[in-house]
């Protein structure tokens, strides 16, 4: 025993604690959006909550905490869901035919910097569906995401559509070094149109390709734009193949009554690394970040022995319950006010009473026995 | 990346996962469990996943994972509940007045060996009665504990109920040493009658203690007991007064209808080292062990600078969904049936109808779009 040199009561930076009502509307809000997911046929998964540390590659590793265990392998507590379904879909669940529809409801632990300000422990709930192809799918697990918004009760959330195929078409056959899309990709997402220009100087890539990018950066706003996209982004094949296969399902969600639910961001071409077409993330009015984000990954599950297409979403609880805090969106969370069983007569008799109202539905609370 | 030396798809030895039906009943019996918290006034704390490695302290210290937080200290994955509550009902909750009820529901995480086939993950539900006395909060207590065996289907459960402050004041002034006094509490819970003879052996005890401390080794069976054991050990007031604390909650319990649900068992003197009073298992016909434990740990509060009593208990989720399985009683998980949605006509109009079944309540699958 070293003491406790860190205050005695004091918790580690970033980590979770809630309680009573703040819990319960976590709570409130987990079940409205896991029956969401069970409403349209997605099997829950609870996975591990930690994996070999090889599992979570990429953007995460960096941020994975991790540990040795007693075989003397490194392990590391899961710092999203999305790796560790995909690794279970082609270990454990190998045998189950495609599609699968998949879901999660927990909490992921990210090394975060003590002085960030941010989470280390955040809860997320989300979807999976393996082995479906854009556009059906991707429509689905959009129209997913805004029920789960709808079933929780936010209001005027948007849901803003990219495409990463749009710059990956873009600078396929560019001749561009990769340093330079790397840079390229990263002025994009910060709208930086100047950026663009200036990373792409002596860079030998043509006007129209130079053009092209530029606007890229600024490609966001009505999904109406997508038309205007088709147009200015025709002269390359594949760019020109991500927006038809974006437009597919952004009209199909349109159809379905979502239209004024819909937005574009082509310049969100970064996201997690692992994206290989829709990209989209869901905002809403009270809230300056994202409240869910998701896409499509079609070779992440190969990278674990079983090539299946995939697209998915997930919501973060924490920023969802802060969104309907703001907006008043989620009602109501009181329980039903407790019958008090006060200290008369025998314990036995109060326990007897007690049992009896259990059985008929009341909320009790036993008064009496503090000291 | 330094490919996948342990195969690309197994697991670590002793994590969970658990998928569909499986997930189905283990949210379902939470459920019930937490509805009954709740039916008694808990509230539902949701405490950090892990904290400083001091905060564990006593036979859990062994096993707990730890790994290095970025400001360098010590952390640990939680390795149960009730040291966490303590700490946080002695900080956070410092201004909440006593008693407070809270219960919780996630997982632990112990660091067993790779071989003896033990979870390193277990999920477990609880609740602390913090500043109760006894016998109303351990009478309070046990109802609760009856009450979500129930309510979860278990059938023909027993609380086997004991008293750490027996053993304790049999001990107290016998002038025995402290290694003996481990030697013994070990041959009283393995119920080794000779095993104690052997270990009192030129201890210079009394006969009247040895025979006592030897007849502790056996004292288990029906509550009805529990006067002979108050005629045996007379002669120890605070082995005594134990045994009249055990007797008030046990004949509230009894008076309150769980006269059948009782049993005795005065060898178990282990139990976590935080104990003070109470002590009791829930065991049920199907399962070799414990579906659920607790106690009354009167001085951990204490060690986090808020001095209160406190007993609580918790269900391991794992072992109740393993007893329902066996005995058959949690009934069907099986949710209705899903109407496909098949991939006729255009995908819009296909979500639209998926939009609209959805709002009336039913449950849904879209088909097509499988590659």
């Amino acid at each position: 025993m070293n003491g406790f040199g860190h205050g005695r009561v004091q918790a580690p930076p970033g980590v979770q604690c809630f309680v009573g009502e703040e819990a319960r509307r976590r709570r409130r809000i987990e079940e409205r959006v896991v029956s969401v997911f069970e409403g349209w046929s997605y099997e829950e998964i609870i996975p591990p909550l930690f994996d070999y540390a090889d599992v979570f590659l990429g953007e995460l590793s960096s941020k994975t905490y991790s540990f040795v265990g007693r075989d003397g392998s490194l392990l590391a507590l899961r710092p999203d869901f999305t790796s560790l379904l995909a690794k279970i879909a082609a270990g454990r669940l190998l045998q189950q035919p495609a599609p699968m529809r998949l879901y999660y409801s927990g909490e992921v632990l990210r090394y975060e910097p003590p002085k960030a300000g941010r989470q280390s422990e955040l809860f997320q709930m989300g979807c999976e569906h393996l082995g479906g192809a854009p556009p059906t799918a991707d429509a689905e697990v959009l129209a997913i995401a805004a029920e789960c918004l709808e079933a929780a009760g936010a209001k005027d959330y948007v849901l803003s559509l990219g495409h990463v195929g749009v710059f990956a078409g873009l600078v396929a056959e560019s001749g561009l070094d990769a340093g330079r899309v790397e840079a390229l990709r990263e002025r994009i997402e910060s709208k930086d149109e100047a950026g663009v220009r200036e990373t792409l100087r002596g860079s030998g890539a043509s006007a129209r390709l130079g053009q092209a990018l530029e606007s890229l950066a600024s490609f966001a706003g009505e999904l109406g734009r997508l038309r205007e996209a088709q147009e200015a982004f025709a002269f390359s094949p594949p760019a020109a193949a991500a927006l038809d296969e974006l437009g597919q399902s952004a009209g199909a969600l349109a159809a379905a009554g979502l239209a004024d639910r819909l937005a574009l961001d082509l310049a969100e071409v970064r996201g997690l690394d692992y994206y290989t077409g829709l990209v989209f993330r869901a905002y809403a009015p009270g809230l300056g970040f994202e409240v869910a984000s998701g896409g499509r990954y079609d070779s992440l599950l190969a990278r674990f022995g079983r090539p299946l297409r995939a697209v998915g979403f997930m919501i973060g609880l924490d920023r969802l319950a802060l969104l309907l805090e703001r907006q008043g969106g989620l009602g109501s969370t009181s329980q039903p006010r407790a019958e008090t069983l006060e200290p008369r007569g025998g314990l036995g008799e109060r326990l007897r009473l007690a049992r009896e109202r259990r059985r008929a539905g009341a909320r009790i609370r036993l008064d009496g026995g503090v000291r």
